[in-house]
Formats: structure tokens, sequence, C-alpha cells
């Protein structure tokens, strides 16, 4: 057991070079039996053991500085900087991270989680090295998905500039989550197959050779600096932004990788290290299925099948059932997607309407831009990304698509606490910056029937709106309460007087508890479903003062810009002279963990709010 | 005057070919002497005049489709489109717009404004079309400046995989506003020399055709569709990312871009133009000062100075003076912007501290993320960009800044109503979408005193720290009231009783007018300068519950997630019985115009407030 001799940073160097891939075996094995306890992610993390460890054999850390892009595939890295026991808690409450944080370890330099963010990380930490006149190396570690981000591009824009040395390690398995798309994506597919390629350049030079004067033009050929470079050098794409390209190398080959690294180092100026990786490798089902074992729950090893099977729906299903029938009766209906067909729950939907289906990279900027263009140009453009990834798109919403009031469909997953990928995930701000923007209207559903009915009206809806909805189990309770959506109508499921609990979305599954609990205390509640964040149902909320003394917002968002926040307002401009509570998530990041574990930490599980409705009784 | 025969679209194409060249100077002198009247964009305007025309005797208007990058190049294509009074009124309120307006012709078929979106936009245009089964040209033109913004790779990224044409004009003038940054930029510059490239092919080729055997070697390298190409073509790094490069052609050369947008058309799939043009051509100031005549304030024909010279520093260069003394302090202070020197002060710093100076190109999100690598490697950057455009780094500071607490300081120029440019240039959501995000501070200074020592103390903080400011003129009253800034305090400026203003940053000067209005009617006011939007200072807000029935907050920014609403929370929380007037920015996006007109169109002038509290009293 190699493994075990590795407690901290560094330690890798005392293994003998002919052990070291009995180690990657080693460490390939733990992480499948650790993840398949704890779940996380799989496929990424078995793509990069020799790569990570190759790395680790050529750096001095934590003096020289690895930055992990989206940092889903920094477990190696985790086991070799001494934190093996923290895989007993992965991504559980308290316990360790499933991605990179400097609270955890000095060898994690930058905090990670979004993608296509090292190159700009890692081109700071550069330029902060020389101005302070240090010596270390500098890498940042990208994969071919994250390429599609536009701001990978942003930052090899202005690495070009660089001249001193920083190295970019292009970690490529041809894959974002699930496909990776576009054009960079085939291009480096074209240098990946490079025999061909190879081929063709041999027979050429070998031709020139053969012929008389022949050598003068391969002479003048080599010479040359400028376009004809790429005859001889593929990664041209990145020469022409005046970045030294070396590789391919195969990833698995940890002294390829090591000789490649040793090159780079050497380089003054900016170097991509182009590593080919297989996504999974050395897990027949990861290798199989890489979407699935992205990130994945508890497995059975033996079968790769989830080890406690869903039983019930989740939102993401009901999403993709009632997209299916919105395809079916709108043809004017198209879904757009930011490398997440699978995650958003678009795979069906893909398959029976590919020519309706934009898969678009990791690229939420460019998807929510291209949506306006679809609206402007007469279609139904529906856009899929989780809650904390549209944080991206927030120009392109604000910019494009809301002052034009255009007809695009936000279907927003995820949105609250999502738990176990920690501060990074968490989909808790989507209320606050879709409310500061004028035109937007913003809907929650209390349980998956009022998901589909919410996207069927916001299928028919002539402006921006957005339907927010958690991750996991679809709640199926208050079947029998299904009025139909109305424009800014909130729905009451039950009168009473005194107290009145206004819940948005999945809070209204909390506030039922909370009525429960309260009428067992003898204080029975008012429960209103307020579907929507914006604009708020005036009218229904206005009715209330009449006769309650108390009225509680409950929400799964931050309270600055939240729904709460309107709802006092318009109180308070009222004349309530009643109490008011709004249950908001505090102003802090949410870190990894249990959902329901951290639902009680930040004070909005049932308990807590009944306790504090008591306290101000 | 030919330019007198053009009342619609498509009237150029009646203009006799001989005389086009006629009219481009027509064109050109009616923009020169219009936009010396009401300012405007210059520059750009000019240099895109044969550009636009060609594109319209190329195109069929409005059936085909124009999108204009960023959009302050569109003068031209709106004289073309009968919107030639327009000018008189160029945007004033109520007036013609700067940027293309959906509203105001059928042939702005796309509002844009800020930077980078034309392709993403023309993509969606582009595949709308192709599933309507709809027949018509859709050209996206974009200047090299914006290329350097990540979101247009997104876009080409994706356009290389269409099927169908779609038309994209490089705008090539090497400039973004001012001069332009990066590798795409110095290889653009390699391909415009491209002389020398030409010879170096026909060299070769000449060399290959005279030796025997050679003419084979030839064929064999124009039949090869790999990466063999970039021999015979220039733009390969688009040509690579599976999209075809047609040019480069001198851009004031009609007949040429004519000759170029034909054989685009032709093309089954997506084409790139590179069209070579001067900014500010044919007016000598503008071609020498093409970042002053950018957008440019009325001006005197004759010299190129300014009408009306500013006597007055504005809040730019109070911000532009403190940043040379932080900078000769603090040798950890260093400077990023997104393509603004100019703009936002920095030009003296980038001088001086050429180092020690970041222009990462129109490209926000790499700006913030590089600012955190550059805090993480212990420096201080200072990150200055324009409100509105910071809003395209949301996640960026939320998820690269603020979950790892970093002291990275961002001075937020041109925050409030910036006036002329309009609603895509509007700083009014910054508090709101700031305030949403954990860890972070905001501040803003009463007047230029107070922006140079709120500059300081965020230089010394250990944390994220905004700090918002106004276009224009510094307000130079209240001298005499300087307390020293100190985290989450508020300063008092006067203490009477019953109301109190509550006003943050440039709302300060307004709520003096506001006291004086109401003294004189008999109503003195306390007046409390905010300074922090985020942390309130609640024991100063708290105390003033004792002795004022009235309480006023003023903030310029929309109410959602702004100042106002956390004083309320506060309030309400507090207990305070009296009356509570939050005054903010209304939900609806603020059109261009005078920023005086526009605050009382809003309600956030004196008059406007001394009203709303004589109501309320």
């Amino acid at each position: 057991m190699y493994l075990e001799r590795i407690q901290s940073e560094n330690d890798i160097k005392k293994i003998p070079e002919d052990k070291l891939n009995a180690l990657a075996d080693e460490i390939r094995q733990f992480l499948i039996e650790k993840i398949s306890v704890t779940g996380g992610h799989l496929g990424s993390n078995l793509g990069a053991v020799e790569l990570t460890m190759a790395l680790h054999l050529s750096l001095d850390l934590p003096k020289d500085k690895i930055i992990w892009d989206v940092g889903h595939q920094s477990y190696t890295h985790k086991l070799l900087t001494g934190r093996r026991e923290g895989f007993d808690t992965l991504r559980k409450f308290g316990g360790m991270a499933g991605f990179p944080k400097r609270i955890e370890s000095d060898c994690d330099c930058f905090n990670t989680g979004h993608s296509s963010t090292s190159i700009s990380a890692g081109l700071g930490l550069v330029k902060a090295r020389d101005l302070r006149g240090e010596n270390h190396t500098i890498v940042s570690v990208i994969g071919d998905g994250s390429l599609t981000g536009g701001m990978a591009y942003e930052a090899l824009n202005n690495a070009s500039k660089l001249e001193t040395n920083f190295i970019i390690v292009l970690n490529d398995n041809n894959m974002s989550i699930s496909e990776n798309v576009g054009g960079v994506s085939k291009y480096l597919n074209g240098i990946r197959t490079a025999d061909s390629y190879l081929d063709l350049k041999e027979s050429i030079f070998t031709k020139l050779m053969n012929i008389p004067g022949g050598a003068n033009v391969v002479k003048t050929i080599r010479k040359t600096k400028s376009t004809l470079k790429s005859m001889v050098i593929p990664g041209m794409f990145f020469e022409d932004m005046g970045i030294t390209y070396l590789g391919p190398v195969n990833g698995h080959d940890i002294n390829a990788v090591r000789e490649l690294l040793k090159d780079a180092k050497r380089k003054k100026g900016p170097v991509l290290v182009h590593v080919i990786t297989q996504k999974g490798k050395g897990y027949t089902p990861a290798e199989r299925h890489p979407a699935r074992f992205h990130g994945t729950e508890p497995f059975i090893i033996e079968t790769g099948l989830p080890s406690h099977p869903r039983t019930k729906a989740n939102y993401t299903d009901v999403f993709s059932t009632i997209m299916m029938k919105l395809a079916d009766r709108h043809p004017e209906v198209v879904a757009i997607t930011a490398a997440m067909a699978d995650g958003t729950g678009l795979k069906r939907f893909r398959n029976v309407y590919p020519e309706r289906f934009f898969d678009v990279g990791i690229a939420e900027e460019h998807a929510v831009t291209f949506a306006a263009g679809l609206a402007v140009g007469g279609l139904k453009p529906i856009v899929c990304i989780y809650s904390s990834f549209l944080q991206r798109a927030y120009d392109q919403i604000l910019h494009d698509v809301c002052i034009q009031n255009l007809p695009v469909v936000f279907a927003i997953d995820r949105a609250g606490v999502v738990g176990s990928d920690g501060e990074t995930h968490q989909g808790i701000f989507d209320i606050s910056y879709l409310s500061s923007i004028p035109n937007m209207t913003i809907m929650a559903p209390k349980n998956k029937w009022e998901l589909s009915d919410m996207m069927k009206f916001a299928v028919g809806f002539d402006g921006p709106v957005s339907v927010r909805y958690p991750r996991g189990i679809a709640y199926d309770g208050l079947e029998e309460y299904r009025a139909p959506v109305e424009y800014g109508k909130a729905e009451v499921i039950c009168s009473e007087s005194k107290i009145a609990l206004v819940a948005l979305g999945s809070m209204v599954c909390t506030a039922e508890g909370v009525r429960d609990a309260l009428k067992e205390k003898g204080y029975p509640c008012s429960l209103i479903n307020a579907r929507f964040a914006k604009p708020i149902d005036e009218e229904t909320i206005l009715s209330l003062t009449k006769d309650h003394e108390m009225i509680v917002t409950m929400e799964e968002n931050v309270g600055s810009g939240g729904f709460g926040e309107k709802v006092r307002y318009l109180l308070d401009e009222s004349g309530f002279t009643g109490k008011l509570i709004n249950i908001f998530i505090p102003d802090e990041y949410v870190e990894h963990g249990n959902v329901e574990i951290l639902k009680k930490e930040i004070g909005i599980d049932k308990e807590s709010i009944v306790e504090r409705i008591l306290n101000k009784l």
C-alpha cells in the first residue's frame, strides 16, 4: 500500500519511480470505494489521477500553485496533500468539501466551483508573483469543457502578453459534463486524432525533400514565424493567440506528462500543455456513462447502480415531462442548456426534437443573449440553467432580454439550498438578482403539479418570466390545491385568522409543517401559496391585514432583494400595524452538507420558524 | 445633395454608383456637424460610413437583419433608414437614441449597448429563421474591441456548427475605445499587415511551381482541409473554429466591401468578413485622438475642442488623482480596467505605473477573477469598471471574490443615472446586485473629498469593498464635513427633530436642497450622510427614532435590494412607529436624456422629494 505512505504534500516524491503506476491504481480504487459510499464527482477524478500525480511530482507545493478549474477533479490532489481521512466526510456538513478550499489546505490556493475561472485566477497569481519578485510555478488546470466558457478565452487573450512563465494544462477528455460542443471542441478533436495530421505533414515534407530545391522550401517554411507555422505545429489556435502549445500527450502516462511539464516550466511566457485523458478511466460504468458518473449519488461498485434508487420523481423529472408536452403543443418552443442536458432534464427533449434543442456549452452569457435573438425571431425559448450558474448571465438577462421585454422563459433548477456541492452551487440569490430587473416576472411552484402549470403559464406569457424550483424530490402533497395559475395571483390554501403564513415555492411545504405545529399549540394559521415573487399579489396580501395580527413570509433565498422585502414594503405602506416576520436565508454563504441539516443551520426549517413565531407572539 | 434623396431604407440603392463616394462625404459632414452640436459617438460612426453603405446596398431591409454590436456605430444606419431629423434630438430626452432601438425603426432588429452580444443575438435570429423556414440574410457587425469579450467567443464557438448562412462582419479598427489589447488583437494585426504575408505565400508558391513536382505539392496543400490551409488563408484562427474567413478588405472602399458581402451571402455556413476601417476617418481631430472622440461632448468643428470646457473636476478626475496618491503610498496597489483607461481616469496611473496597470480588454468577467488572483497573490487590486458594465461580473464578484472574502476594491464609476446613453448604461442596479452578496461592503461618497477618503479607507480594508460614484461634476459642497471614514458608520451633517433625511452618495447633495426647501416651509430636518449602503449604520439610524416622526431614505438606485430596504427592515424590527419614505428609482428602465430631466421624471429630484414628504406629513 503506497497510498498509506502519503501523509502530506510532496510525500509522493518518495515513492519509487517504478511504483507510481501501482500508486495510481490504489488511488483509483480508493476513490471508487469512497465515492461509492459518500457520492461525489467520480468521472472527472478518475480521469485526472496520473495528471495530478505528474503535477505533484513536478512541482513544489505549497510554494508552487495549482488552480483547479471548476475543482471537481481535485480529489487526487486532496489525497496527495494529506486529506485521506477527509474522504469519509466528503461533502458532508462540517466535513471535507468536494471542491478546493483555501481553509482546508495551504495547497489549495484558490477556491473554485464554477467553470472557466482558472486561467484568470492563475494570471492574477502570476502577475502578483512577478510584481513581488517571487519565483515559483503557477499552473492552471482547465478541462476542454471549461474552454467553451468565454471567460477562459478572455484570460487566454490576456495571458498572451505575458513574458514570464505560466502553465495552462488543458485536461482534454472531449467532454463537458456531457458531450462537448462547438468549433473549438471540433478543433481539439482534430489535434487529438493527430496521426492523420502528422502523416500529412510528413508526406508533404518527404515529397518536398525528394524534389530538387525542395529542401529550400522546407527551410523557408521552418523559418517563418507566421501562419505557416501551423504546418509544423498543432495547436495553432493557441499559438495564434501568442500561447506556446505543447502536446498532445497521453494524460495517463505519468512520465510523458512530467516530461512535458519540464519543458513547460522552462518557457518564458504562457504555455499550454495539452493532455488527453479519459473521463471515468479505470471504472467501466463511469467510462461508459460519463454524464451519470459526473456527479453521482452513492452507488454499488459491482454494478454502478445507485445504492438507494429514487422511488419518487424529482423536480427535474417533472420539468422533463412537461417540456415534452409543451414542445408537442407549441412548435415555437425551443430549449437551451449550457452543457447540462442531463442535469436539467432535457435529454428526452434533445432526442425527440434535436433541431429545437441547443446545448451551447458552458456559456451562460451566450445562452441568454442567443435566447433573446431566438425570441426576436419569433420563437419561444426556454433557457434551462441552474440558479447559481445563471448568475453568470445577470447582465444578459437585464440588458438583452428584459430591456426589450422579450418572451424568454427561464427554467431555474437547483434554486434554493442544494446541499453537498456547497457555497459555489447554492441557488440562493436568484430571487434577488432577478427582482432588481425591470420587466421580469418570477414564479416558484409549491409542488410537482404546480411546476407543470407554471411552465404552461410561462410559455403563454408575453414577456420575460422565470420559474425557480429546487433540487431533489418533487413535493407531491397539496394535490387538491390546483387553482389555475394567473399572472401575479397567489393561492389561498387555508384561511384562519390571527397568523398568516405567506410562503413561496419550496417553503409552502415547510409552511404546512409550521401550520400543523402551531395548530397543535393552539394557533391555527392561514396558509397562502405566494406563487409569484415578482410581482407580488398585493390584493391577497393586503386582504390578510384585516383579520391577521401576524404575517410571516417564507422564502428559500437571501433577504436582500427577496420576496419578503416586497411584502414588507407593501404592508408598511398600507399602514399594517401587526407583526411581520420575514423568513429568509441570512447574509452569509451556505456551506456543503445535507440539505435538511443546512436548513436547520440557517434557520429556515420548520422548527426554527415555529420558534421564531412563538417568540414573537 | 444626395443625402436629401434618402428618405427611408433602400433609397440608397437609387443613388448612382459613381455618386456613392460623394454621399459618403455628405454623411461624414452631416455627422460631424450634428454631433458637434449634440455630442455623441463620433469616431466609431465616422469609421463605419462606407461599411454601412455597403451593407445597405447589399441587403434588403427590413427583411434582412443587421445587428450592431454595442450599437454606437449605428448613426449612418439611422441616417439611411429615414431618421435624419432625429439627429437634432440625438440622445436628448424623448429624442432619438444613440443606440439601435426596435421601437425607433423596423430596421433596428435588436437593441444593443453593451459589448460583444451581436453574434449571440444574430445566431438566435439565424436559428429562428431556419426553424421557421424563412429566407433572409442576417449580419452581425462586431468591432475588434468587442472580440476581446468572452461572450463573442462563446458565440463564435457555437456559430461554427451552423450549416446555413450567417455573416459576421469584423469591423476592425485596431481599437477598443482606447487601444486594443491581447493576443487576438496582435493576431489580427498580423493579418492587417498582410502584404508581407501575401509576399511570403506568393514566394513559396512560386518557388514550388518552378521546381519539378512542385505543382503536385501545391495541389496537395490546396486540397487539404486541415491546418495546412492557413498557408493559403489568413484568418486561420476563425477557420480553426469552423468559420469561413473572407478578407481583409479596405472598409472605406464601398465596392470592395460589396464584393466580399456578395461572396459571403453565397456561403452555406458562418462567414467572417474582415473589414479594415479607421476610427474617426475623415475628421482629423478624431483620427488623432480616437479615445477622446469615442463619445464626445459638443465640440468646435474647427479645433475639435469642447464647446463648453469643463471648469470643475468631475468624479473621475478626483478618482484619478487619489489613485496616484494611493499608488505612491502603497506599492501593492494595482489597477484594472476593462478597455476604459480613459473613461475611468486611469491614464495617468498607466503612464506612471505601467507594470501595475492592467487593461484586460472588454472582459469584465476576467477582470474580476483576475483581481481575485492578484489579491490571493498578496496585492491590492482596484477594479475600475462602470456600474452598468460591472453587471457582467456579478457571478465573478460573488463566486471568486466574496466567497474567499478577498481584499478587492471595486471603484464603480457612472453609478446612478448617467443620462444620454440611456437604458443600457444607467448605473442604477449596483447597490442591489452587490447587496445580495455576502461579505461585500458598499460605500458612496457625498462629495469629492469623501471619494478620496473612501478610496483610502477601501485600500486599507481587508475584504471586498465597493465605492460607487456618479458620472459628472464632483459635488464640492459640504467641504466642512469630513469626519474620518469608519467602517459601517454614517456621518451626521445636522441634527434637528421630527424629520430626518438619510441620504446615500449623490443624494446627499439633493437632500441638502430638500432640507433647505423644507426649512423654508417651517420643517427643519436632520441630515445624515449614510456613507455605507452595506452594512448600514444601525446605531445612528436607530438613534433617529427617538426624536423623529419621519425618516426619509434617498438613493440613486432601484428599490429592490437597495439601501432603503435595509433601513426599513431595521426600523420595522426596532418598533419604529413613525413614517418612513424610501426614495429610489422605480422598477423600470430609465431612457436617455439630460440627467436633471430624467431625475425629475423618475421622482428623485429635489422638488419631487419635497412634495412626497409634504404629502406624507
